[in-house]
């Protein structure tokens, strides 16, 4: 044993954004969600913290799942750029733009470009489960020309 | 106006680590702590969040305040690298490594490199105020040769 494990806690170095010690899972657990090309690492979850840090990944092409929930989401990007819906806006994103998604708001993020999108997320550790559109939600989503555009994937250029 | 104020809050462009709307502000006011050249940002602050995001930058030389306090620190380093004190331990620090600072815990950041550190950090939006170390403290840390050069700006080398 080199390092105690409250050494290895402490200090997590990276190497292309993948953390020492820290697991990389699939995106989500959940058979109804629709999602392409994304990863999760948990960077910080601790019993004494009120939130937790999550870390991102999508592939080029890849995207999260379009939903929304109670809780908020506190987004920095931190590899790359792509678009997001948030509400009814699309939008062009940077490293290392902020973006916040507030409560029930439906949203998606998008690796457009042709490099990784990979992003910070901070939420409440106690939080509700994702909603996903009904057939209903999604007609009304789909109304405006450049949620459709940007959900098939064809977001606006520039 | 171009642009409602729901808009502006939602997403934030940076320009160099400066973010639109988001006050660059002294890193704290209280007259009793020693610092030197370190700016804060507060990127994430919202009643319906139990976390805090914020950024905070380093100019080359610069540290922040040698502290401990009941609650955490989550801290990912954004931009460039330096060391970092965290109880008796010495690290090296760069982008985007993951640094835990437990409860209670003497910790400092330093700019130790020619180049900026700039280092997000998470914390519960309730949390207690920082001590400060008592010349009794202070010595006890400083018996240890390592963690007296550090405080001294001279981190071992590599």
């Amino acid at each position: 044993m080199t390092m105690p494990d409250r050494e290895q806690a402490t200090h997590r170095k990276a190497q292309g954004y993948r953390w020492e010690g820290v697991e990389e899972r699939p995106y989500k657990d959940d058979a109804r969600a629709l999602f392409k090309s994304i990863t999760r690492q948990v960077l910080f979850s601790h019993p004494d913290m009120h939130g937790e840090l999550r870390y991102f990944e999508l592939a080029p092409g890849g995207f999260s799942t379009l939903e929304r929930h109670e809780h908020m989401h506190a987004v920095l990007i931190l590899r790359g750029g792509g678009h997001c819906l948030v509400g009814e806006q699309v939008k062009r994103i940077d490293q290392p733009d902020l973006i916040t998604v507030p409560a029930v708001t439906w949203h998606q993020f998008r690796a457009t470009a042709a490099e990784p999108l990979g992003f910070l997320c901070m939420v409440n550790a106690a939080r509700d489960r994702p909603q996903l559109p009904s057939p209903d939600e999604l007609a009304r989503l789909t109304s405006d020309v450049k949620v459709a555009a940007f959900l098939n994937g064809e977001p606006p250029r520039g």
